[in-house]
């Protein structure tokens, strides 16, 4: 699925404030999944009813709920109802085309992102957007799609003896955001590999329109990735800067590190994206160059060949008076002048690295 | 009405100060409506004295008067004897060659930006200035034209029971910017319509004069659309930063809110315009791609007739001393050349990829 | 008179601190004249005397004196003397290849900035540059050349019944600042006009050399114009932030507009300087295609005549055993060849666009 | 070895804090040296166990732990125990594909950076991730291969008879730091080599392909050594800026200096990245020039024939009545036609300079 | 002598803190000459002893000590002794690759920077490292070369009567940072020149190689021009900044001076970029007009003359029914339609433009 630039006017003429899921309807119902916890106990479930999620409200445990499709509207009005959201947050959760932002609330703080993935071959962009509510003892992500992405935490929640369980929501957060910047390090090397094949393909072999066409497709899909992924140096360093309560000391050091990623990433798409200019010029330069090697293919024909027909054309005149017609030794001689010019020109050609 | 960037020079050598419409005389005379609300009532009317509306001011509910069409400047006049608005916020008002900008006086804010809109085929701006002038419970709109463009507004005001009304002047502005920004998001999906039809005709078929100049047109539009909406973020910083009594603690989420929009809105404007530059790319490079397909037919034509004719021109000649010519094989030996001798130099130029 | 970039070093060597004019020698003389002003009185007069001017220093009265052509250094000096004017405030004025800036003195303001006009057909920059010496009850402008531009400023100043007389030196010298400022919107029309005539050209006739050059001055003189114009942000800017008692609080308003318009210029000139790299770009393209149309012609007639000629040839030859050659209806099927061949050709060419 | 851009994802998925060593494997086992120093006394030597080293902690002794090879992860971990540190840092260690930065926590500072050398012909970048960790009196550099790198200040250590051994932990760092820095000075000097080779070949001979590939393969180069290269003036400027007590009032001159150094090789990276492209177009404008040459070849060769071939053709015709073939002198004329035509043209193109 | 860009790495490896000169030997030996002036006396000699120039150390006189040639590496130590230099300044003093800047210390101010210079034709660049030490009373300046560069100064305070011989230190200081300021306009004049002169060549005449050359070889200059320059903003804005005792109040606005001539310089080389820019898009454009006129004389040359070929080849047939062949008008028939088809096409090519 390719997402094309448009920025959806779906809901342009609707009055702010309505609470409307705007995107690809991926799926007809919301999953649901529960995970509570705290250093002895973990529970994992699934769960049908957003109330029972609620119920977990105030607990000292920590509570990650994660909601995977947003087509059920209900259960978004529910949490917001619930934990006082902001109706324009709800809104953004819902709306599935936002910029990467971070806000500080009063209460919570909302977290929005877009996580990203690719094949190799061909380099096909898949964007997912995960919200993130970040409470106390509470952590809620919204996500478009059902998948396994944050699958390894809460193995490793599970598989935590002691430290994760005691570090707040906040950990939890970072985790999450920490696996999501690491996934994009997997698509940077997806598009490494992309680019490094098309200019292995530009460098040994002519230039193709097929190659014209995947160094462009490519070209877009650094410009998506890029406006995707430039608003989150933005988005770290409005966390590194919060000093909201919800935030502990310790867990800065691990915004720091997310921070740094983000910035190599960032700096790798772009570097990415001066290569693949660089292809681009490449590949017009091969053609240049290969149009100077079929003219001179043909310079070399035309200006051997014609020289020549003007000769033979000379002796296929029909004047009465052509002494040379009936000398005996005529025709090896022109036979012979046929070989010498093409002959002297070839050589001279060769001199001047036309051959 | 496509706009040429000029930026009138009419009023030069007018001393500043002097209040005259500048901008195409759309209409000969305003229209003005009036819409006043509280949370119990509501009146809706059209006016056609200015000093109908001027009552207003001063009462307890908020009241929003709509000018449309700036021909008649004794309206503006009136009103900026009525509030004592700045002489040149009158004139800011009238001259409509504006850049977008936020201005915070001491009993109003100022407020003026495009609207723009367009079609998809093809596609062409259309451009309207509006202004804001928003005081304690007043809410001014001038507008160049007389279309619908805020009849969702005056709908919701009128269907809501409650929320709305007890806004202030603030909402309602917010209400006003909020949709004129929308509008711009269904700009940028026309945008992209005509981006992704002149990339389909692109990749698809030979390269045309009119592409080009398609392209062009395009990228012209995205200039002007630039130019337009860039302002609109120091607009939107500049409300953000002022702490003037009129914009009430909560209307910043929402103002935020569409700061948001914007940020989203200049980013894929920048982000088309980059796939457009792709795109002119695209067309230079498949004009040279074409040449050289052209090139090669004309060698490959050359390359193969050009060795026939000189050897047809050599049994031409009139030699008396030719033994080919009366041997009885000489005819079909030499159809056999001329079928051998192209049969091999096709072979060569396919295995050298010029066929 | 087309300004080449040289920033004269006619200077280099010379102590810093010696007076001496440094710029074309466009008057022998210089020019003064004077107008003062207050509410109630108002006199014009052209004057010979420097010190007659000075007389009017220390007087409760607004005195405006403008010195057109700076040949006469000795008027410069005195002027210094009698204002306390430092050394190297007069040298710049002297000098005219000033950056546009704004320095606060003590007892003084200066401004320098460049006045720039053209005609449209062909663009021609204009260069003058323009200082001003804005002191208490005391303006004076020095310009280069003996003009009528400040001649609206003089007859508003006449016709004021009361506000602009009432005001002070610093909103006489905005209004200098405006009317220079509001000239370059005229030279932004006449730019726009040529680019326009340009652009009109290239999309409906052929590229030939002389709208390369066109491109190429275009492109140069919006270099200069935005080397002169852009410094303007910050002289604006400086004298916004500025707090000097010569600035009276209700002037920063009127300065404030003037950025606004200096703004909207600069944005303006990047746009078009956009549009011409835009131009560029077609004309470059419009070269390739023309040259693929040729290249087209081409190839049709030697793809067709040259099998054609190759044909003739054949039947030329002079081999005794042709048995063709006897063939009663060889003559008219070759004729027929002659037809059908080239038919087929340019059906085939015509399927593949290149006719 | 050339660094592919890729920033490996093999540790995505891996929990946050799990110490793995990702990058390359160089060495299977690590080489520690150690060199323990104060003014009177200097002891160095190669250790086997790291709780040797781990002995000095405390002493009063400057002591240097140089750790070649990173493949062994139980070192880092003795390390981070022994020195408490955070287990981001250590795994910042191990793994080598790190952003230069600089972070200060309240024992140690840590200090990442790429060590970057090449040979001239061909250019080949090598990489090389050097960490410092910096405590009072103590230094622990890690590097990911075994070479001499820092002999030189080992030496320069051993040599010195007071200055240098008195001086702290913090001024061998700038030791190190400025060794690595001066490096680069080496690399751009390499670079410029091949710069200039390429420059000089460029200007002097035909366009190859050849050329096109190594203009291509520096491009890349110098994409690389700006991504590794441009975080260390925020690195630098960070140590500049922070206020730790490990570094003393006399070391910020140094470091300073290390900015400057910074500074010149970012600026002449640079440089050279814009000369680079300046060759592209050199090249470019070079096919463009051959392929005008090959044309004009062609041209003069097919216009001078073609001609001529026409006329011997007329008068290869059979008319019966062609009173011309009979005169005479007609093959003797037309002889002079053959020449004078040519020796027309060839004026012609002469004067018109396609010769 | 075109300096390479190449950073040299000759002292890389050497510890900091060891004094070489690095740079070319220009001189075996350093020339010392010495003024030393107060309002009452002067006193101008050569001095073989840097101790005799030491002497002047702590007297009321300002003394300005000029050293040309850097070959001499223990007069740079004494004076770093004399006056108590920190060891890396003197180190960059010593190598001449330095960056512009400007350090301020407790007791004396470092500034380096580039003196350039060419001359027009051609366009060569000339590099001077000049560095200044300015002390209470005392100013050391260190060049590269001999010179008559500060001849003018010397004569000026020789001449003054007065006021420059009652400046201090800092004075001089400035007037020598202007006389090298001053000289960047000299050098911009001719690099004006250079680029004017190219471009009256390049709309004047055909392209050739050598312009290719000259634009790339001016393109590289004016790189290293803004290499050397771009540092001056930094260094003098370091200046007005600063607060040092060294600068008295009254010198600030003659730096301030020199900083208005240094944003006008960068501003001019800028210009100057962007016009060669633009030569090189003429000098391609031009060669790309070029080959389509070369083509259309080819198409027009073949696509008149290869279709009369075919004609004329045709009655060269040898079939034996070819009744025109007798027709007795046929002869002068077939040069009718030589005559009459070159003219359609003639005709058809000027409508088409082609000729």
């Amino acid at each position: 699925m390719t997402e094309t630039l448009n920025t959806p006017s779906e809901k342009a003429g609707l009055p702010p404030g309505s609470l409307v899921h705007i995107g690809d309807e991926l799926h007809t119902s919301s999953k649901m999944s529960l995970l509570d916890y705290n250093q002895g106990n973990i529970e994992e479930k699934e769960i049908y009813d957003i109330q029972e999620a609620l119920k977990h409200k105030g607990s000292e445990t920590v509570t990650w709920l994660t909601i995977e499709g947003l087509a059920d509207v209900s259960i978004v009005e529910a949490i917001g109802a619930a934990f006082d959201i902001h109706q324009l947050v709800l809104e953004d959760i819902l709306n599935t085309h936002q910029r990467a932002k971070f806000e500080e609330h009063d209460d919570y703080l909302f977290i929005v992102l877009k996580y990203l993935e690719s094949d190799t071959e061909p380099f096909e962009l898949n964007y997912e957007q995960i919200s993130l509510l970040v409470m106390e003892n509470f952590v809620i992500v919204f996500k478009e799609k059902q998948d396994e992405l944050f699958k390894p935490i809460s193995q490793r929640i599970k598989n935590s003896k002691g430290r994760f369980r005691t570090l707040g929501s906040d950990y939890l957060a970072y985790t999450i955001l920490d696996t999501i910047v690491d996934q994009y390090f997997t698509l940077i090397d997806c598009l490494d590999d992309a680019i490094n094949n098309l200019e292995e393909e530009l460098l040994d072999y002519e230039p193709t329109e097929a190659m014209l066409h995947t160094i462009h497709k490519l070209k877009r899909e650094i410009i998506h990735i890029r406006r995707h992924i430039a608003p989150l140096r933005e988005l770290m360093s409005g966390m590194l800067r919060c000093d909201s309560e919800l935030i502990h000391e310790k867990t800065y050091i691990y915004l720091k590190d997310v921070m740094d990623h983000v910035m190599r990433i960032i700096e790798s798409v772009e570097s990415h994206r001066e290569i693949l200019s660089g292809l681009l010029e490449i590949y017009m330069t091969s053609v240049s160059n290969k149009m100077n090697e079929v003219m001179k293919v043909l310079t070399v024909f035309a200006s051997i060949f014609i020289p020549l027909t003007f000769m033979a054309g000379v002796y296929g005149m029909n004047f009465e008076y052509m002494p040379e017609l009936k000398w005996k030794w005529a025709y090896p001689t022109i036979w012979g002048t046929f070989i010498i010019v093409p002959a002297v020109l070839v050589t001279y050609f060769k001199k001047k690295n036309w051959l």
